[in-house]
């Protein structure tokens, strides 16, 4: 089963239409991301920034957004890795209002496994590599 | 000729990897937007959102991230309607590093006309349409 | 005992000098605030913007900042309400890193019940008073 | 004469209360030091944080918000030094609405020198200083 994280829409997050600012979604699968590499993958994104000085910044990005989320909602953030490249790994976001199940957005990620001193695509590392994976469809 | 907005990159806009944040990227489409409404359209968007109720809210995106974006970098941010629908837009982004003119992300948002009291898609503003479609291609 | 917010440091709430950006440990506050009306106050702070039309802008901040927070740490946040005026309330809000206890982050900050509609104080309604004398100090 | 800088407010700074979220007047400060080194100081913050490894992080905030912000507005946002430590600077920042001239917010943070590989205060760097010191009161 793919993993999900719950993020509660933020006061700060919304316009003053009162709908989440768009960027915020993007902002929110990052975070999904983060949880998913603590939770899954055994190693935090922090530590991995800090002391393996490697990162996956986003090289390409697709998005729908079917329905607003809006300031009292919670999102489910399901996020699997869809596809493992050499150095780049394909992230599906599926953004789900947890009141009644709707899907709001939906995102895929092209992310590159990056080597931030030098800032050049790196291998995916191996440990990674098998928790990415062991969820591809 | 296409609207260009110029956007500094702000320390705030920084992650930890030194590189814009990648939602910021999507902030500073939306800022150029905010410029073009100003300039090129005769209203600001602010004005829009607040007396007419009427939104650009995005539906659709993809993006693709050539060359990150670092602190102490200005942006340039080429934006114009490459199709007008009849409520929805389709907005083209280019964001340039102005050292060196290098294209470092595009994207490309579909933003559906939207009034915002009562959240459905309306036909896009006349005097709106006029500018969007002399400015597509 | 005062209400405690349990709040993950994200990669994009920190800079390029590897810390949380100042401005994100207030939004951290105000996101315990929010934890806070929902779990004390029982009202959700978005149904009291959405239904009431009151919030609590704030108007006067003061804090410290002993430690920085760095990606990677949890924040536990604690709120309470230390002055409750006839239309304004001092909030106080202390960070601590989970990790150690440390105390990084203390922030008191005065914020007005306001009618978001017409933009001018209110009266802190009743039943929001109740809850934050019980915890005033 | 004090410097200023002219920021303008975004829609995505704005929250559901169409009112500048607070944490973003404190971006805002930031942004307007960032432009004060630029033009005044002659080195680029960001050449200071990445070649020399210095920064400013805040340690103290004291703010004080008369009149909201409002999406529209533009703020003219003032800086200057006006206590120049060893190790430390008090900033101080007025916040006035361009359209009236009106001072809807001030703001003075104690920001400290310091060694971002280390993490320590470290003394002003001499020609920093000399440029505080000619604008401090």
């Amino acid at each position: 089963m793919h993993f999900s994280a719950r993020i509660t829409v933020r006061f700060g997050d919304c316009d003053p239409a009162g709908l989440v600012y768009y960027p915020a979604l993007f902002h929110y699968c990052h975070v999904a991301m983060e949880e998913f590499f603590a939770v899954r993958c055994g190693v935090e994104y922090a530590r991995l920034v800090a002391d393996e000085r490697v990162g996956f910044p986003t090289v390409n990005a697709r998005a729908e957004f079917f329905e607003p989320f809006v300031y009292g909602d919670v999102a489910e953030v399901e996020v699997w890795a869809s596809r493992v490249g050499r150095s780049s790994v394909t992230f599906e976001y599926r953004l789900r209002r947890e009141r009644d199940g709707r899907l709001c957005a939906s995102a895929t990620l092209v992310q590159v496994s990056m080597n931030l001193d030098e800032r050049r695509a790196v291998p995916v590392p191996a440990n990674l590599r098998l928790v990415f994976e062991s969820g591809a469809e």
